[in-house]
């Protein structure tokens, strides 16, 4: 029986663009994806939900962005290309504004990624953006967690701690100027999929994570699925710009476990150093040498006098075994 | 931060089997699959939410199961091979007792299936569950909804009303027999997707959809999708046995309109019946020829004098236009 929900879910049925990989897309029981010869199928599903990945009444165009920006953050630490996603969405009354723009802002975004919503389900429920992408990158050049090495580099992309930043001004803990808040905001509610690194990094870097939860807690998982450790210097932090004017403990913190950063962590041999700039210059991201992959297991945060910072984070205390 | 979601998480992270299909399993930022050489991945997303797919204090086992189910489901229709799931899943609380029935329920059909649980996502939230699958095809094999031809056989699998039955029973407006109760739950709870049955009719059937909505409306797709009528003949539906015991009207309504039975509804030409008749029974599934496709626009449902049933749905009234 056709309901407001069914109008919805036309709302979101777009003609998929016909391409080499996406053979069929929305309107049948499944979608038919085919990955390019010899390369694999990389998936990622995120949930969100309101209260928890976004405060209740959040703008919805910024959340349409931003429920498929984190998707595809996760294709870019893998180092794939993006091919498509699916939409699974609860919403608790068929809100016509609130559908334009939220289509608005995920669209958006994938127009400018170029892919393609392949099919999805839309239900009455509390809020809740569930989405699962797809794309495609040649199995033994998939940036996994597992293959940092000791003596690697350790890089990030981009700069950290901003979105922290923009969700302390949100809950009204923090006051900045009206640009440095802009800024912030910018960064909390509009993250950009480092899609481009992640691909031009294939056979350079040998490991790769995004930093959804924090720099310690992400890299973290990279260690520890490495079975190694790492030192980082605080000073080599690139601290967004918006960030600096906080002192240097808020600065470290934000940087360091602020979390919703959506940069790329990873690890590269040093004898990759110039190819690795290359790499980012090629996508039009900066990347920066935070510190070095160990083999003593455990993360070390250094100051600029070579002690240890204590760093206070679970994800931390959790993996970082004396 | 590990929270009690995390481990949440870890609880439904369980070792990927090796397979040449699923290369990377749960512990990446994503899944990595490649469908076998010349087969596409076929790709569907249910999402359930409390108090819509099902009544608040579900049982967690059924719900496990059920959630798999229906996605499979998808796939049948399609004729594809399951491989693999990912899952999102939003709990108002961390309730081990409910979790732990919930991964049994689906874990024992994913493990029927033979098909593994490759990543996914876990939040605190209002509870919903959103499951993609993914499977494997021959693309030329896949069974879609926009092949039935004039003159083909319509055929429903194994039979129908059941579970709507089971809802009428669980919801007090219906008294069954505890026999015929519990052939309606079950039914209702825990349905069979009938992937073997969707495979072995690769070749066979022009176009299949399975019965979620209703036959009245999922058949309704398959025409609309092909630009062709159908008249079915009610007395040769397959009328599940706990519904037997009801009068003749609520049997066509529950058989035509009651949805969530999870059969397949397919086309085929009929020099096919035989081999169809063949493929059903390797795939250990009755199989019902209920009617045939028209080029005369629009589903005709026909009582045992050949008079037209007024079928009250409102997928009929859309689809149907005189």
């Amino acid at each position: 029986m056709p309901s407001e929900f069914d109008l919805i879910a036309r709302y979101f049925t777009r003609p998929t663009r016909s391409s080499s990989a996406v053979q069929l897309g929305v309107g049948d029981d499944c979608a038919l994806i085919a990955p390019p010869a010899n390369e694999s199928l990389a998936i990622s599903t995120d949930m969100l939900v309101e209260g928890r990945h976004f405060l209740p009444g959040a703008d919805p165009e910024s959340l349409g962005h931003k429920s498929l920006a984190v998707n595809l953050s996760d294709l870019a630490a893998m180092g794939a290309r993006p091919l498509g996603f699916s939409l699974a969405l609860a919403l608790p009354s068929a809100d016509e504004a609130w559908l334009v723009s939220f289509a608005r802002g995920l669209f958006a975004l994938a127009d400018n990624e170029q892919i393609e919503l392949i099919g999805g389900d839309t239900t009455r429920g509390p809020l809740n953006v569930c989405i699962t992408v797809f794309g495609s990158v040649p199995i033994d050049r998939a940036l996994r967690r597992d293959g940092a090495r000791a003596s690697d580099d350790v890089w990030v992309s981009g700069s950290l701690g901003e979105a922290r930043l923009g969700l302390e001004v949100l809950t009204g803990h923090l006051k900045l100027s009206a640009d440095d808040t802009a800024t912030a905001l910018q960064r909390l509610h509009r993250p950009i999929p480092r899609v481009s690194l992640g691909i031009a990094l294939r056979g350079l870097a040998s490991a790769a994570i995004d930093i959804s939860d924090g720099l310690i807690g992400d890299l973290g998982h990279i260690l520890e699925r490495s079975a190694l450790g790492a030192t980082i210097e605080a000073d080599l932090l690139p601290i967004g710009s918006a960030l600096r004017s906080q002192d240097h403990q808020t600065q470290h913190e934000f940087a360091l476990n602020g979390g919703d950063d959506y940069e790329l962590c990873f690890c590269a041999p040093p004898a990759q150093r110039e190819n690795v700039i290359a790499a980012a210059q090629q996508a039009g991201v900066a990347v920066t040498r935070i510190g070095q992959v160990t083999e003593i297991p455990g993360l070390r945060v250094l100051d600029h006098a070579g002690n240890s910072l204590q760093v206070h984070s679970k994800s931390f205390d959790h993996f970082s075994k004396p």
